[in-house]
């Protein structure tokens, strides 16, 4: 019973989100498909990237991720197929899996050139339907992986903010909010220790261990479910309360943070906001 | 085949939903999951109790229900799986099963305490992901019930408002918005007949059997699909053309009420909106 | 294994899309249940005929469409069963299948009246819920479709507006206006080509064959993914930044058009929408 998701910032308004899911189960009537998110912002891939890499330990081996946030529909932006630790990705080569490729243990990325697995005619506008759904369905029908195109050694990358050392301090940034208003930062959790001061638009937040640790109302820090530090409102929402977005500066003071190095040096993995600058 | 349906405060925006569909697919990958409703309004836990039960009786026997609208996440309270008419419930805890529980004929409810069933690490933030979702997989893979923890007798209950006789009419309140703007009310249909008057906002209103009984544009009130008396506007939306809320009073007068007692008793189920006071 | 469709004006904030899918699947198990829409405008008959127009292709023979968005429920108008180039529709007749049976090259249509195939007892006011999912359901299941009621011959249908050649020009207009502002018009792509000029409130439009033949920001026309001429802004909203919607006049002069005739006559099929005159 293969398993297909779907990631896109097509929301829920129109009839493209229902098109994938036709074009899937008629080349392959097994699958499983499930709607991982289809409220990306329009044409933010980066946002598509971090998700996508959140998601992605939620799910087993042989997984088929369709990721379509395609700015670049019609031109000349590549089509792939990336397989990344066992889980197959199929999504236009414009920097969306930065994410997964730069956790990989091991990855594999082939350019799609096989026409035979696209529906035709193929459209200028709308690749998800005529080429990345399609190419799914045949992949989760069993089509060999190598029968879609040839392996490619340049898939395009982003250029991720990284939380960094420096003077003694870890500086980060908001890279998600999300529904409730947390603001998840791209600060390892590991940072967060006993004596640290977390610091946003120049106020300090206490640091606590679930979101129950201040009254309802108050605003706080801890390590999110993603690992990293997130910002929160007890019961609210810190984004609107803070009028905190993506992109606000965080920063780490004090406590585990003074044995760190002040060099300067980036840390932690790279599921952060990239700056948008490759497609 | 076993269901296994999904209802919580998540939206739409983040990846939260589609990691529990992975976490289930994994432990269960024949489960068909089906997505009651995300929208819940960010922490309602009375909203999703009302929801709920009425969405409940579409389903067979054996269906697993996981409900998380989870303030307290990360605290103390407990997370349980519940036994309601051959239906199964997996939740916090926080009062989100009272009114299923208050119309079941039979039920039992388990504390979740078994940790071999979660998924490790187990987040401070995110027990839907970690906790809910893995059991709700094995539970629908097989795993017998009484494997997940003891029960327990004393599952938390909200105060749910019930609409009550009194003066010679039935008192009631707006207890749910749905999108089309109809306001679904606690008051049961039996209480509607020929010759009553509902008031709301000092304003009569008629009294039809379907939508079309008044012209387009006009509001009246009829007995909805759930079986509760429903405010609307034909063709339009009578919670923003009369800026009605839940908590309106809603007033039934006349005819079959006169023949109801006079005593202040509650009449009707639970199904109504809770005051949100036990968490 | 059965594919059922639903597409509805339901939203996503209450119960009502996960009751459908409850009812479908205590009847038919095996079903693969797929979401095409639940965000139709409320009561938006003909905006319904047009998505669900554009999704048909997308799926295979058998499969079975559930489209309810019935501001008629409880009301005189018939619910139908309709089989339409190798495809169930389940549906009021209001019009919602204007589009399908327009393009058909093959239709068949019954009244549903076999009241053993509803749930019962049957609302007034969602009959999704009672008639149109629980005959979707026993269809699905492998019920014969003559069962459900009598052919009819009188279907209702939309008057749908559509594109004609005048003056030397084509006259459309717009009516679908999609997540990313982009506004699909009702002329059919075959009417650009070199040399023509679309207007929209009096400004011209560049023709080119993808998103990226402008640069980002700027706005132009194109030969969308079906098959219509589509108004956009590479990487931006047209809808939002022109404040263009439903109905705003779109012409297109020059060029291939000077080879039309002059005559006034419709030009298109009538994938447009339609004056919801017909309820």
């Amino acid at each position: 019973m293969p398993i297909v998701t779907l990631l896109t910032d097509f929301g829920h308004q129109d009839g493209f989100v229902g098109c994938l899911h036709g074009v899937i189960l008629t080349r392959c009537p097994s699958a499983t498909i499930v709607d991982l998110c289809h409220e990306i912002r329009p044409y933010d891939v980066p946002g598509a990237s971090f998700l996508l890499e959140g998601v992605r330990p939620c799910f087993g081996p042989g997984t088929i991720h369709v990721a379509v946030v395609d700015p670049g529909v019609g031109g000349p932006r590549r089509p792939v197929l990336a397989l990344i630790d066992g889980q197959f990705f199929v999504a236009p080569d414009n920097g969306l899996l930065t994410a997964p490729l730069e956790r990989a243990r091991q990855s594999a990325v082939r350019e799609l050139t096989a026409g035979e697995f696209w529906r035709h005619p193929v459209s200028h506008s709308f690749h998800g339907r005529d080429i990345f759904a399609p190419v799914a369905g045949h992949l989760a029908a069993g089509v060999a992986p190598d029968r879609f195109g040839p392996l490619i050694a340049d898939p395009v990358r982003l250029t991720l903010p990284r939380a960094r050392h420096a003077h003694g301090q870890v500086q980060g940034e908001v890279i998600w909010v999300d529904r409730f208003g947390n603001c998840v930062t791209n600060i390892p959790g590991e940072s967060l220790a006993s004596g640290v001061c977390v610091w946003h638009a120049g106020q300090p937040l206490a640091f606590v261990d679930h979101f129950g640790g201040v009254p309802a109302g108050s605003s706080a820090a801890l390590v999110g479910s993603s690992g990293y530090v997130e910002l929160f409102v007890n019961q609210g929402d810190f984004a609107k309360s803070r009028s905190a977005r993506v992109g606000d500066e965080v920063i780490l003071d004090g406590g585990a943070v003074e044995s760190g190095q002040d060099d300067g040096r980036h840390i932690g993995p790279s599921e952060s906001r990239a700056r948008f600058d490759s497609l």
